[in-house]
């Protein structure tokens, strides 16, 4: 069934969001320093988010050893903050403000190519997210940042979370194409990776500063993925669009 | 958890597709004329659909004995049209031909309200499908049409067809929402009674033309809907948008 990347027509361009399509980092920060007078946002975000890919692992583990069901990334995200909130010494907050600020990551801001860049590529492809987060909150994102998804697809679709196959295999499954027609677009290698190892295209974008102004990613090319981009408008480019 | 529909603030409006914001008979009924030079179009697109509900209580019952499980709607098309061709004597058509006519769902028009409709609703809730059809098939009939879901919500995201209540209430579930905070806005009254089962506010929208201009059915007032409109515009109109 898999086809060469080149053998086949490019139809759907599916996205990576957090880090990719959106600026979690900056969004954190101002909505954590917005509700937490003196708190550090930059501290706060990183810590929050650091907090993500070990709750992710549980809650795999969980389901692997039929001990839990599919959990929303919003369930998770809560579960997170309290962790945080408690490092950071927090105590004022009440159930309704946590909720508010739980919900930070429904209104984070695309960074500032990206709402030009996916309304080009949605000219010739079907665009989409593909996201652990829940469709519920990549819903609200995009109504909040203008994103012009086709289709918000999530692993709340598809009931498995990225990195695993039914996800990026999902994709194409849903718009009944071969895997080599779809290709992620994603600021993280390890994403790009599985989807490679499922028969996507890839896409890499550079995001230098995913984890705020002052840091910085290594975001040189690695020679497996299909197309290598500055930013969204810049795999326009590439593309044609 | 149900609340009274005017207890709580509506956030969410459902829709119904096929019939409600897109005209099937027109659609295929132009399609198949395009495909099959000479054939009754409008008698075509009568049949194609008259097989749906029959297959659907067919993959339905098989689902229900455990000998099935979820069928796209693709899938469904496909298999009525094979029918419907031996119906109609059609015997020249192959496979891809077959293929591009059953994709004619994919390209249906909306009504000539809907996306304006749409679009001023979108700008004060969110909106989005709630169809029996595959994601795939809706996704690029919005394309198609430029209908501008917030998001696409279809049985297959839910693994239960309408009238399943696990699909109304599956709207509110992913959007974090009270049963009462959705509307299921429909041309079918049969659609409206499950999701009024289930707490959702209900808004009629007259589609008398469904089955054909010179066809018409009965689009009288039913009390238990909480609106009842003309068209998607005047749904637009009642709710202040």
């Amino acid at each position: 069934m898999l086809q060469k990347p080149e053998a086949a027509e490019l139809k759907v361009i599916a996205f990576d969001v957090f880090g990719t399509v959106v600026d979690w980092h900056g969004g954190i920060a101002a909505e954590a320093e917005r509700m937490v007078p003196g708190v550090d946002g930059s501290a706060f975000a990183l810590a929050w988010r650091a907090g993500y890919q070990p709750a992710m692992r549980g809650v795999m583990q969980r389901i692997a050893e039929g001990e839990g069901g599919f959990t929303l990334l919003d369930e998770l995200h809560r579960s997170i903050l309290e962790t945080v909130l408690r490092d950071f010494s927090i105590t004022h907050l009440d159930a309704a403000q946590k909720r508010e600020l739980n919900c930070a990551w429904h209104r984070l801001p695309a960074w500032p190519d990206a709402v030009a860049g996916l309304t080009r590529l949605k000219s010739k492809y079907i665009i989409c997210s593909l996201s652990n987060g829940n469709i519920g909150l990549l819903t609200e994102m995009a109504k909040n940042a203008g994103l012009p998804w086709d289709c918000v697809l999530s692993a709340e679709v598809f009931k498995a979370y990225k990195p695993d196959p039914r996800t990026y295999l999902g994709v194409a499954a849903v718009f009944d194409t071969t895997p080599g027609q779809v290709m992620l677009a994603a600021a993280h290698h390890d994403d790009l990776a599985a989807a490679r190892a499922c028969g996507l295209r890839t896409g890499y974008i550079e995001r230098p500063h995913e984890f705020g102004p002052g840091q910085s990613k290594d975001v040189s090319p690695q020679p497996d993925n299909t197309l290598h981009a500055r930013d969204i408008g810049a795999l326009a480019d590439l593309l044609g669009c």
